[in-house]
């Protein structure tokens, strides 16, 4: 028998596919999965993509059933989150928290984004930080507890925070830009989440682009705990016509010192070197920029870099599935790293080709 | 090892879809994929959702390693493959041909509606119907065939004639409707081709729905074919803005006596009941209809039944994924039946939510 | 100073795209506009393409100001009109209705339908139905009433029965069809209204195709009766993902004598003859069919013949914007026959090509 | 009789625009359309949106009606133009050049971006940049030669320059901002051109994002030409599964000083004082960011303004339609200025709303 795994918000965007990668996963034993909106309705009836191929019902957030579980995935909405982890971490439940709730170190910080409370700053210092590639020692330690027999909190990273940072960190970690790094994301529709509203109706959405939270996005910050650039990051999100997918697109300054001694193919090979034993996340070839359909429905990064050296100007783009790197699976890549499995166990798939 | 594969045309749309299947395929080796247009091209760069998850190499049609392969699976455009099998074959290489080629029975009726001569009519009586469905001896018979050594030709069905049949079938086996089948179906731009045309440009296919092919398109004769009712079919295909996806809908007026045995409840059963043992083909509980979004990426069918009894006319309406249950996945279905592996093999997979 | 107009309803999809036609329309003057949901907000707010356009704001719907106009158009849903209606034409004002309520000329098959009592059955009769191209007599009838200075009431066609009719109609007018006149449309995602739901989320509409209403849309019997064929259609609606446009084919099987009588040719002639005089209706050349691209935000109408020979089957396909020819513009065409202004006035626009 | 009026290259997406624009405008004759690939075809055969509305046939580009022209419009490739404009100069006709070709005041930059010799220099100094907004002085200079009896030679601006300049120029013209310009602009398909190609293929451009020409873009000269910052610019272009649309949106750091005088309220109305007396340009409401959907198939432009305070970084966002604002209308626009006509002519409708 696998490990027992629950997913609390199941019937939202992130939460299906989570549904999705664990019915497929060889390892963890999908056996709960909780909806408030559909408690009660076969997974089939709501996502007719699962019809004959699973009977799992949506079950209410209160069902028992969730504490037999070894770990919980919560794909809740920001700031519930903090109801339920702390009574599933005192159950010896391991959760894996795709809210935002826990990924803050600094509880001002979140207080101030996010407009609630934080009501258990105390676990804070020890969530780890959930972006394998960027912040190994995180998950390291939190394999370590899980190796001690303690249930582990982890807080993965918000969709636009993994792609903005794969695409600055290597640059910023070698310490050759300076001034404001200037990001400018898309993200597709799932990033406004499952329900209906004015601006996710379709002739809304379709053949359309447009910024939002230019004045200030909340995973502003996150990104710059993550870079550790505080008050460096402009950060400026947009809305496109896809389903998913999200790209994020860097222009940085190279530092002068930096600039005389960097040219397109060493940066090119600075960015090849960082991720060259990452199992997830590729850099294009010289000269390739990333299209977002070729993550789409996979737990990949694609990365491209490009220099305008002219105006000593380093651009890297990166283009994730929101829901994919940017959410679940990057979850159940985390919790295969906690739990001593294989990386890439029941995500090694590949896009849907075009 | 497993079973050597070979693909000739991998990389248009339904060959790269067989080459993401048979990459992860268990019990298939993909050895050898060619493509005219891209050979000597890696994979990954030709489609770069392939970057980081294989090496292959778009190798020249006729290069020697095809001769390697206990199977080779052609995905080549209508008259090209009665080129390419002959030579197969003779080389005791099984082959699954997901073109026209080998589909109709009758060589004068193939040259009707494809315009050229064929030129190994001998082949088309022992050629394999790939339906398993709706056509179970053809892949029994050609099973036998493997069994004794034999190589065995597979001539998989179109995509039109599996969804619009699937959808028909099991009223008109019960021998319960009169008159013309009438079928209105629409698929998603895959359909057309990769080949950049006018038709397949973006401005051209978004926002945009209409007919083709109405005075008469070659997939009638097909559908006619695996009906049993020649000359009973009328048959109007549409494109409409989506990657991927066929739904079609067939309005069939019931027989007087059906009419007085049948309502909407026992017309659900009969075709519940026809697709009970199915593995891939799902009717849709009473009053739900099919979305091609629930099946896409997949093998998987989903039938919708209605009734308007005032008029005894029955509607059923299948979804596919032209380029899954409408070509590769149907001829992976074809090839794990024939070799005696698991049905579903390699193909269990849920289509990526929403 | 031009003819007083108000819109109730006029934030809804059919609203907004009569308050476009009606800002620019030479002869009336767009005085009033209401929307319940949006009342005291601008209408460039609501909708930012007005922004520098117009400086109208959405009123009540009780606002006193509608009493001033000489011309209301109601774009409310359906059965909301029956509690409006009675109202304007006793303060003497005419009234284009683009809700079905006094479509059907028989209440009772409006109550089976549209599972409300009618409640004033009283104005059926005097009501003008609105498709000028081929039910002429009720819109001379209405403009007969207006000359003689007494309020009209024109219940304008609803989308489905406008283009399916257009297809239909010069065939069974000829009186040369037999059996059922088999009907597929499609609709863009505006058909399903402006409301927010599980249905018009992006994500659930995008990439997708399935049929709706397929036991029986309420479409139907305003079909049959345009056609003067009770009982004998047979109406097949479905959703794509297109903002606008719809596309409706109709089947058909010549009787025998009409089998021998026409070709494809005669066929086309025949079409060609009947909408020889409209304004607004173009036959395509033969072997062309109708692209809903063509007709988008336009009161034009693209009609297709094809014809299967074999199978004594006409092929006719119709291609509108849902919210033009389908709706507001329309009911624009209709207000101006009965005011006696051209019939092209403020209409004659060539789609955003492309 | 109005303004004789030719256009080259009117089958390509923007010439159709143009087209569509001219047969509908008041004072100009479109009497002449030239197509290489399409001469000899009638316009609605081509784009069937015209059926019924217009008779006109595609000539020969060196058609000798051109000749009887008091304007032509030039929607041809870039370098092409440079063979066409000396001659209808000298023959005395005007010319708005939709190309790139007189664009650059300096020979030597267009050489270095567009790859070939510039064959007339001598054009340079006499050709007006066509931007009205930001460039008025080049408009009014043009104005006065035709009035003088002279032909005049308007080079109209490129799409990306017209919306990123948009965006960018209040600020720049205070002289508030210091750094680099950073611009990430997103285009339509439209934008890649009518070509069928493997890029604007519908199934290479839906359900994607992806940067393009990040290396550094010929559209960054221009754009730097228009705000008088040579060198300062950092301009990345992405493509989007849009028909038409294009958003600009700026990042720019404010100069100490200008950062202690001006707040988000100050910023607002600097931009809404810019563009107060213009006909085309709005300036939405503090806090709303402009959607392209707003804009497309108009000649309008929407530009927003937010600001991130602690980070000194104010951003600006402008959506047109790459082949309105950012092509077709905008030569529109520069020929109704230099005719004496009202600026608005023919261009003042409303976007297709939602």
């Amino acid at each position: 028998m696998g490990i027992q795994a629950g997913i609390v918000g199941a019937s939202g965007f992130a939460g299906i596919e989570l549904t999705r990668r664990l019915i497929e996963h060889p390892s963890f034993d999908l056996a709960v999965i909780t909806s408030d909106a559909d408690a009660g309705k076969p997974l089939a009836e709501v996502y007719p993509c699962f019809t004959g191929m699973s009977d799992l019902v949506f079950a209410q957030r209160d069902t028992p059933e969730l504490q037999q579980c070894d770990v919980v995935f919560l794909a809740v909405p920001h700031t519930v989150a903090l109801g339920i982890v702390p009574g599933l971490l005192a159950a010896g439940i391991s959760v894996f928290d795709l809210s935002a709730d826990y990924r803050l170190k600094n509880p001002t910080t979140y207080e101030h984004w996010y407009g609630v409370r934080h009501t258990s700053p105390e676990l804070l210092p020890e969530a780890a930080f959930g972006l394998p590639e960027l912040c190994p020692d995180e998950i390291e330690r939190a394999t370590q507890k899980h190796v001690a027999g303690d249930p582990v909190l982890v807080a993965c990273a918000g969709c636009y925070p993994t792609a903005s940072s794969l695409a600055a960190y290597p640059a910023v970690h070698a310490d050759i830009t300076t001034g404001m790094v200037n990001i400018q994301a898309v993200s597709g529709v799932t990033g406004a989440g499952r329900k209906a509203t004015a601006r996710t109706h379709y002739c809304a959405a379709t053949e359309n682009i447009e910024a939002y939270g230019a004045s200030g996005h909340r995973h502003t910050p996150e990104i710059e705990q993550i870079l550790g650039l505080p008050g460096q990051v402009v950060f400026v999100p947009h809305l496109a016509p896809l389903e998913r997918g999200l790209l994020s697109t860097v222009t940085m300054q190279l530092k002068g010192h930096a600039a005389a001694l960097y040219d397109v193919e060493k940066l090119q090979n600075l960015y090849e070197d960082f991720y060259h034993n990452s199992a997830f996340v590729s850099v294009l070839p010289a000269g390739e920029m990333p299209r977002t359909s070729s993550v789409v429905g996979t737990n990949r990064a694609h990365v491209g870099v490009a220099y305008q050296e002219r105006r000593r100007t380093l651009i890297a783009s990166c283009a994730i599935d929101n829901l994919g790197k940017g959410a679940a699976d990057q979850a159940v890549q985390c919790a295969n790293l906690v739990f001593g499995l294989p990386e890439t166990e029941g995500l090694n798939t590949v896009a849907v080709p075009l």
